[in-house]
């Protein structure tokens, strides 16, 4: 297995069967448990902070000790130490890494927004005037954030349908994916203070892939004035494990300026992480991309969040948006891979799809240098 | 003090100086200390569900747990045995009473609804052709619900102003409230289940008044395409009382039929809560409204924001929307009571207010029958 060495050593939320839930870190086909390191002595931390049903009370313990954690468990990796509490990945269930206080979902992807713009609003410009002001967002539901592997019931709800006036109520019929790097705040701010855009990383614990399940038709009835709501809240998948932020900051590279260039507390010079991702459906990769395509900055998108004011919370997550690049097998929803239907994509055995059908199976990666994130999975199950 | 007797005893969570949080029950001027009922005795309940900083454990317990409590403690409020366990309410600190999980915002209110649409959208209709058919609602920021009396600093954030094409930043300057009822979650469902109509009130723990806080100016910049965020998020007060469900359960009233008839999965009689509503606004009363203008109900919400398979859990939040009313002075927002500033409201001191000045007060009161809702109070401060 590449890309769980000791430079990763991402953190999740095990259980043995008939155990109760702690933290462990990824090594190879393996799971640290960290709390039987704490315990047995080479790992000197409070076994506490890890014999736990979520990475929150290690987050809250500080950046410190995060430091201190994550130092200790890359020396043991290396070394013989580490053998003896490690259980195979495939003898665990992985749960949920993190209780999240509120998620934010974003908007940050040029392409992706410009998409959406062209293909909902033909007559009108792509993006909206605030657009390139503003990492535009809207709160999610914090409740329905699931495990990679949850499987994904459809939804669902009233949607309009062309020409008619009044709306039908039934499963959704055009349920599609957005592939999306997420952000978990792993030190907290308070009410009243923002975070300026260059203390923003410090926030940050980790980040981990997101697939923010999306019922369209849904959307497209519901979202005026208020934005998305029932087409967004019935599911959210995060990947079972978090690549802290230390092992993937060597991805960082230089942004294009933004034009024009963003208010004084949004400034920074631009910047994205290079992490190739990609979209698998039913067995077929059906995009290509990476998350050096995003116009908004992680730092950035916490800014923004938190100059009204605004606190965030130890667990909270917030995520950049579906991610696009330039090019048609880059886009990051099936939406923009099928341009709404008008361009059906081809899978592998032969069948097209424009949206997702029941028993389809999604699976998000990523990856760069020495890390792989954490897969993200999930299949469609009909409504209930 | 009347509405505060042995039909009312909404619950709280207090703090004596020095001490820890723990769960109290309002009687008059005094707080019964539940902690110290049950460990005394005569609240036969284990002390565990009381001595904690929120509702959330006792509402976890479950409805015969609240049925169980809330008569002992009416048969208690009645008798002599209370008093040694009664605090008055003005020698402790009331805290936030719940940890909300999620928080949604309806906009449940068609006069509120067209009165917006009249001043945002002046040459289309007033409503959106989705609100008659569903309750809109969005999810706000659960991390920034503050207990009344928490002062309230002013936002900063992006505005854009008349003709301009560029935004500037700054605090805003059309800060605004929104006079809304709220729902406070105590039974929670389990995700991919829809709560029906007719079962959603058996989820609900109790209702509070909510003030809903709102920078008109950065919402009218950032609301497309994905709604409000950050003209929201910097806080949300809700009363440090909230009142069980069984203590207004006979202030529901008949409501006019809808029309159109929603779909079958929001049909209901149509109810309404008849609780009288008041603004003060630094000492003078700018709006007086009920709760039986809402459109739709609290159950018609729930089962909305339930019919997707998103899943509610204990201590989660949704509110109304603003309460307006058909007359003038029964609007529940400054926006609509100044017509966005065209007509300024007059203050007992002979001043005039269209938005908040820093240093304006907000007192929210509500009241039916034998019950006085807690009141949602805040003071303005000055940006940071």
């Amino acid at each position: 297995v590449t890309g769980f060495g000791p430079e990763h050593l991402p953190y999740g939320v095990f259980r043995r069967a008939g155990e109760s839930p702690r933290v462990g870190a990824r090594l190879g086909d393996g799971v640290l448990d960290l709390a039987a390191l704490a315990a047995d002595g080479p790992l000197d931390e409070d076994p506490a902070l890890f014999a736990r049903p979520s990475l929150n009370a290690l987050m809250a313990a500080g950046r410190p000790t995060w430091t201190r954690v994550r130092e200790a468990l890359r020396a043991l990796a290396a070394g013989p130490d580490a053998e003896p509490a490690t259980v195979a990945v495939d003898d665990v269930e992985l749960l949920l890494p993190i209780a999240a206080g509120d998620y934010v979902d974003f908007y940050s992807s040029l392409e992706h927004a410009s998409n959406v713009g062209r293909i909902f609003r033909p007559d009108a410009e792509p993006l909206v005037p605030n657009w390139r002001h503003m990492p535009i967002g809207y709160h999610g539901r914090a409740g329905t954030v699931v495990v990679s592997g949850t499987p994904i019931r459809r939804p669902s709800g009233q949607r309009r349908e062309p020409g008619d006036e009044a709306p039908v109520f039934g499963p959704s019929v055009r349920l599609d994916i957005e592939l999306e790097l997420g952000f978990v705040v792993g030190a907290a701010s308070a009410l009243g203070e923002p975070v300026a855009v260059d203390e923003a990383l410090d926030h940050v614990f980790g980040v981990a892939l997101v697939n923010d399940w999306s019922a369209r038709d849904l959307q497209a009835w519901e979202y005026r004035p208020l934005g998305p709501f029932l087409a967004k809240s019935f599911a959210t998948s995060i990947a079972a494990w978090v690549t802290p932020l230390e092992a993937v900051l060597d991805r960082r590279v230089g942004a294009p300026a933004q034009e024009p260039a963003p208010l004084a507390y949004l400034r920074e010079d631009p910047w994205a992480f290079d992490l190739d991702l990609e979209i698998e459906l039913n067995g077929t990769t059906v995009a290509r991309t990476s998350a050096r395509h995003l116009y908004w900055s992680a730092a950035q998108q916490l800014a923004h969040l938190t100059v009204n004011g605004a606190s965030v919370r130890v667990g909270d997550l917030f995520a950049s948006g579906t991610i696009s690049g330039p090019e048609r097998g880059q886009r990051g929803s099936l939406l923009e891979l099928s341009w709404n239907g008008a361009e059906p994509i081809e899978l592998a055995d032969g069948s097209t799809r424009s949206f997702l059908q029941d028993g389809d199976e999604v699976v998000l990666r990523g990856s760069g240098g020495a890390v792989t994130l954490g897969e993200v999975r999930g299949r469609i199950e009909p409504a209930g």
